[in-house]
């Protein structure tokens, strides 16, 4: 596509390093119309930010040797997502940050090791290119954090009110560590259900950005690419079952696809879950369950037992994971079940949204 | 990503072939919400249509051998692009067809098989499901005449105005031929510049869907996989220098960048440009340049001079290149220029656009 044939026209010039220059303020609909303003648009913005070997200079698509990735295991893991968080700066990241971190969590997940992302933008005529060029820079700054290139691109520009300021879309590929199983089925009785941190902070601090009410405390988003963290929890726990980020949805729909997934129930106890008071306090307010809100920097393991203390050191010996605790377990009664002990000693059943919780909180 | 999640909880679904079913006539925000509405979307629309055996069924990301991809040749090759056609449906396909299509040739152009493709959705609360039905089917239609796999995908829903309808994204993954060497920079004097038919009509047909204004005649979009068509040149013509498809920016574009990415001229005469009448009027009437209207399924193709004959008759063998031409060659004069003799016998140099042309187009 042609987006495409701008973006390797810029990489071209990227190469020759000479690269063109944006000297508006605002994206207008020539940063889309496939000429020279666009080829300086995504010079300056992402061609600068991004550029990279397998970027393929001048052509379609970015290239790279097949040997190169079976160094690094024997299976591709390959996913997307499209970002349309609102609003796009929030404390703790932006929309650059999140699409990253979430492409690279989708892979890491999978025991993969993250090599590659595409980016796509589609962005509203009007935007600030400023804003734009932070984007690009917090995008390339993540990736350089996360040890994975953006190697290819695609811009769309659109006219003023055909979408909200910015969406971004990546796609990642990586390598699944040889040996590593990992899957939703394979949760067993007894296996230890942890999690790495505090829960709820990225869906608060969106919804906090959206001045939905005031709060005196700040709170950060948790967004933060895991596939470290994890890499060190294969390494300590190679049993470990299963592993999923508890983005949209939050915990629970995680701990609910687990049950499903493996026919299993669950136990978890409402008193082991960590969350911060001021999260708490804040879904208090707004009439919100923190179990169902959403996390840019947490996962939900499942880790067999006689492995659950080497995974929770190696958890907490990691920055992402110094507040990981066990907070429940894997038990073969109702299986498909997920049930919390709460604070009180009473217990409920944690079931699976029906409708919508937040809409664009990723 | 949660989108990603849901996804997969869907593809689970799926594999135990029990989709959900969408039961209300227009999208919602409960689509996007992250629980069952959204399983059962994603059910009912994308698993049912796309069910493949990568699709990794409750995983995070779509996994396949590397090994199985090592057949195909040594190289990796990866690309993107994000669909924004306006209206979403014209003469001769819709977005979703666009969407394959679109990201199929960027990694033909490549020399590559396309393999897998990612799919990801961004749709307002209020389309039709119906319509996302449609889009749909016609990329899983479109995605079994291209012989590629849809393994992954993600959806977000976005309040009514926060997008124009539907936006796909589609991330493609294919392995290059073994000895293929396409490059932007490796034209050469004396080589012929070839395209597979007539150009324009997927631009024209595309504003006339618009209503800009009324045509007797119809015409439709060339949309169409190009990868089988690009094979059989490769065959018949080993030492092509580069093809690329001439989407946004159309002809024009592509002969500059090859002007400047080889520093060589390239002369065309404007005689053997095939063009349609109909679209030939309708560009004088709107007081457009057909070498600049995108085209969506054809390819500007650079072959040395003594395999012409032969990449001419491979090309016309195939259904999508039976109309295919000569239309100039490449000379050592003027580098970076490309100029066009008319078919008054004038000459004029054929530039590159500076700003836009036409916006939405794909």
């Amino acid at each position: 596509m042609s987006g495409e044939g701008e973006g390797k026209g810029a990489k071209g010039a990227a190469q020759r390093r000479k690269l063109g220059k944006v000297d508006i303020p605002t994206v207008t609909m020539a940063h889309g119309g496939g000429g020279k303003a666009m080829h300086d648009f995504i010079d300056d913005l992402f061609v600068d930010a991004f550029y990279n070997e397998p970027l393929a200079p001048l052509e379609d698509q970015a290239r790279f040797s097949i040997d190169a990735l079976a160094r690094y295991g024997d299976r591709l893991a390959f996913t997307t997502d499209s970002y349309v968080v609102s609003p796009l700066e929030f404390p703790g990241g932006d929309i650059g940050k999140l699409a990253i971190c979430g492409t690279v969590n989708d892979l890491a997940v999978g025991g993969a090791t993250p090599l590659y992302l595409s980016c796509a933008v589609i962005v509203e005529e009007g935007v600030s290119v400023d804003l734009m060029r932070k984007v690009a820079r917090s995008m390339a700054a993540t990736a350089v954090e996360a040890g994975v290139e953006v190697v290819t691109g695609d811009t769309k520009v659109v006219e003023r009110g055909a979408c909200d300021k910015l969406f971004i879309n990546t796609a990642g590929i990586g390598v699944i560590r040889a040996g590593v199983k990992l899957g939703v089925e394979l949760a067993q009785p007894d296996d230890l259900v942890i999690v790495n941190g505090v829960l709820g902070d990225h869906g608060a601090t969106i919804l906090n950005a959206r001045g939905d009410m005031k709060l005196d405390t700040e709170i950060f988003s948790d967004c933060a690419p895991l596939h470290g963290l994890i890499g060190a929890l294969l390494e300590a726990a190679p049993n470990t079952r299963f592993i999923r980020d508890a983005t949209r949805g939050g915990l629970a729909t995680v701990l609910n696809e687990i049950a499903r997934g493996s026919e299993v129930g669950i136990e978890i106890r409402e008193g082991q879950i960590p969350i911060r008071a001021v999260v708490r306090g804040f879904c208090e307010l707004l009439g919100l369950d923190p179990l169902y809100l959403a996390n840019e920097g947490k996962i939900v393991c499942v880790v067999a037992k006689d492995e659950a203390e080497a995974a929770l050191a190696a958890l907490r010996a990691h920055p992402y994971g110094k507040d990981s605790v066990a907070i429940g377990h894997v038990t073969d009664e109702r299986p498909g079940r997920v049930v919390m002990t709460t604070v009180l000693g009473g217990r409920r059943i944690v079931d699976t949204l029906v409708g919508e919780q937040l809409p664009r909180i990723c």
